[in-house]
Formats: structure tokens, C-alpha cells, sequence
């Protein structure tokens, strides 16, 4: 059986992918922080919810994001998964990286369900190589 | 005045130097992971504790961590470090980097004190790229 987290970052996935956001919010903290682009920081649902609707604007409306190798650092009920991610729009233009290795923290809730803590996409580039 | 995970990462860095793993593993939660290397991962205090041991002998006796750049994403209780980490030791010969991005989780206790859960200096490269 996959890891629970797996499975969890592949509805977030499709949420993106359907830009079902009002869905993808739920699997967000209420104090979660998503890293939009380095130095651009969407702090709490609402504002992570207006960043994904203005991501996906810019990539025409056609963004499906999908995760290749992965692995996940699980700790009690704090886990951070290092994770490939590749972006793939009708959008020849990014002026950010389509293939990045991606960084998600995730809190279990006392129900024992995974949510998304912090959302940074970026990994490691945020800091000088 | 500088973050408080800067300081706390600074007390970490400075009790592996000293090799006052005691110390050391305060700063650690009960169910901590460290990866050792890639696919090396010791789990809680105990087998932390020997694996700096194992480290701090790879290294002569001789090692001193320091951190470059770091950008801290905070989200309520949890926090993700991205820190440029950089090892010294009088070693010439060690199959792994001395300049690594590292990825460090904290989780912040009742008592707001900042303590590790997740300590992968490996960063983002136990993926592909």
C-alpha cells in the first residue's frame, strides 16, 4: 500500500488540476504558509486559495502538477516530504521552473489525517547554491 | 534581533562542536528523525545520540557546522529551515558534501521553545534532480 501521504499529495494534485480550490483549501492548515515564488509568501487559506487562482491565470488555466520520485522523512505527527515535481501547462513562457524538487511539510491531526503545513515548491533554491 | 530558530541553530551547531551530545539532544522531540546519510535515518534521541558519535569520530574529532544563508518559513507551531550548511573537520577525504542546502523541521513547544523534529542536511538531494 502506498504511504497515506502519497495518496493525500495526489488529491492535492488533482484539486490543483481541476482548480477545485474550495477542496484543495481543506487539506491546508488554518496557519499554513505557501511559498508562491521566493520571496512571496501566501499566509492562511485565504490567501494560499487567491495565490492558486492567480497561478492558475498564468498558466492559462491548464496547470497539472504530478510528482515523480519521493521520499518522506516521517516524524510522529510531523512529516516533510522531498518530492520531484513537474508542472506541464499550455504555457511555453514560465519564467519559473517546470521540473523542481519540492519541499511540503505536513501536521497529522488528532483524527490521525495528514494536513499541509507549509507548501514550498522552491526546495532548496530559495537559498544560494 | 535575530530569529530565535537562528539562535537555537546556533546552540545546536555549537554542542556538535564541543561534542556535548547530551546537551545536544535536548533539542531534539522523542521521536526526532536525523538522516545520516541518504537512505540512513536514526530515529529518536537514542540512536541520534550515537549516530553524532559515529559522525563526530568519522569526521577526527574535528568537526564544526555553520550555517550561510537561511530562510525561515514559519507557519504557527511548525517551521521549515532552508539553510546553506556548511562542515569543517581536518579530514580531506569524505565521500560526502561539506556544503549542503539543508532541510530542517522545528516544531514549537507549549512553552514556545523551538525543538527539532526533522534533520536532513541533505536538503533536497535525496531526489533526483
Amino acid at each position: 500500500m502506498e504511504h497515506a501521504l502519497k495518496e493525500f499529495i495526489k488529491q492535492c494534485d488533482l484539486a490543483i488540476k481541476q482548480e477545485d480550490f474550495d477542496t484543495l483549501m481543506n487539506y491546508y492548515t488554518d496557519d499554513a504558509i505557501l511559498v508562491i515564488k521566493p520571496g512571496m509568501i501566501a499566509r492562511g487559506k485565504e490567501e494560499i486559495k487567491t495565490a492558486f487562482i492567480k497561478i492558475a491565470k498564468y498558466f492559462n488555466n491548464s496547470l497539472v502538477p504530478t510528482q515523480g520520485e519521493m521520499i518522506i522523512l516521517e516524524a510522529g505527527d510531523t512529516a516533510l516530504v522531498i518530492s520531484q515535481t513537474f508542472l506541464e501547462a499550455d504555457k511555453n513562457d514560465s519564467e519559473y521552473s517546470m521540473e523542481r524538487r519540492a519541499t511540503y511539510v505536513f501536521k497529522k491531526s488528532q483524527q490521525g489525517e495528514w494536513i499541509c503545513a507549509i507548501d514550498n515548491s522552491y526546495g532548496t533554491d530559495l537559498v544560494n547554491k
